[in-house]
């Protein structure tokens, strides 16, 4: 079906946390909040600069995701308060992780009646990088998983990442293409994959993946999800 | 090649924690340390079973694994110590973590020969649940990676997951084996979705792991991995 009505594109693969739905949102309303729990010690600033510092050195021991965020939130007040911080208030901490954990999935403008309509047109995939039992909720809380012909949830998003995602789905990368915000995870890796990408930009990006040096030229830009199927249809037509 | 040898079975798939490598074993070593850390405020028993009840609790928020563990510890030194716990003692607990997820990866006896000699005659899948990060990382460094075909990390393990691991890989429940330490998560299920099974116990059991009720006759028991070759033999000859 997919390859008679589109030569080009057969299988579109989108990324989840700020493509489909709002993410990083629920991590600055956090991270107000851990500031304000010491905002006595500390300067906002200053607190936030030694959380993206606990964070980045984890990343090595925890991975991706709210469980992690939440160790480092830990780490970092112990180390901001010199130990000072009482139980009562890492036990805060613990609770702004379960209230993330089970935060309503709030869908971007678009997404829903977008994704719907490609799912007649093209196989769908979503690829998600984070915590296994995370995603799977909030995949299941959004309402699209019967759209997706294939979820993939991954530790890491690069360039062996996705070869071994098209090879397991037997992929041609040359019909493939990536939809997310993250230039650094759903863009540059997929493009050096053989790959085609669309980035939509999200308001706001993690510290953690943002990326200055790239061929912007390499891949299509597009400033709303429900700018998709006329690019698809741009794309066919140029063939 | 495999259905030429063994018309019963086409695919083993194999549990990883506690049935290829050690691993629970490392969680009581840290409930050890983290019963000393308490040891001021409460006997043993009484913080081995306040942990076990935020584990628990957790479990509906967390999932399995090495941070959602974490995590509870934190929780339960907070509550023991009625907040009293100090901001170096919390910082232990986290280190406790890292430790756990750089330990090294210790393989059962003769895993190593039997996963190596059982991959040239068989398709081998592990499915192991857990932390997704945790779980690449120790299939990593077991080194026992390339014997498998797929590597299926879920987030539980019950008869859908298990259906939809068969579908999705199309196999034939009746020629599919799963061989695991856990009755509740490796047997039971599989013996529901159609497929057989072969035991190995551990010589510990987690507690969330531990069921009394039911059939020993619906699957296989062995004492050591090494008896499985010769278990297909048996099911092969028994036809």
């Amino acid at each position: 079906m997919s390859s008679a009505q589109n030569p080009i594109i057969e299988v579109i693969a989108f990324d989840a946390d700020d493509t489909l739905w709002h993410n990083e949102s629920l991590f600055t309303v956090t991270q107000a909040k851990f500031k304000q729990l010491l905002a006595g010690y500390h300067s906002d600033e200053w607190i936030e600069a030694k959380l993206n510092e606990t964070e980045h050195r984890n990343i090595q021991h925890f991975g991706y995701g709210i469980k992690g965020f939440t160790l480092s939130m830990i780490e970092t007040a112990i180390e901001l308060t010199e130990g000072r911080i009482s139980g009562a208030e890492i036990q805060q901490i613990i609770e702004y992780a379960k209230f993330m954990l089970h935060a309503p999935v709030e869908l971007l403008d678009g997404v829903a009646e977008t994704i719907s309509a490609l799912a007649g047109q093209y196989r769908l995939m979503l690829i998600t990088k984070g915590d296994l039992f995370d995603q799977e909720s909030k995949i299941a809380r959004s309402g699209l998983g019967d759209h997706f012909s294939h979820l993939e949830i991954v530790s890491e998003k690069n360039t062996d990442v996705y070869r071994a995602v098209m090879a397991r789905h037997q992929l041609d990368p040359q019909r493939f293409l990536m939809v997310g915000n993250s230039i650094k995870s759903d863009i540059l890796p997929v493009i050096e994959a053989g790959g085609r990408a669309v980035h939509i930009p999200y308001h706001t990006t993690w510290v953690h993946e943002q990326v200055s040096d790239y061929d912007a030229a390499s891949f299509y830009e597009i400033g709303d999800i429900r700018q998709l199927p006329g690019l698809l249809e741009e794309m066919r037509e140029r063939g």
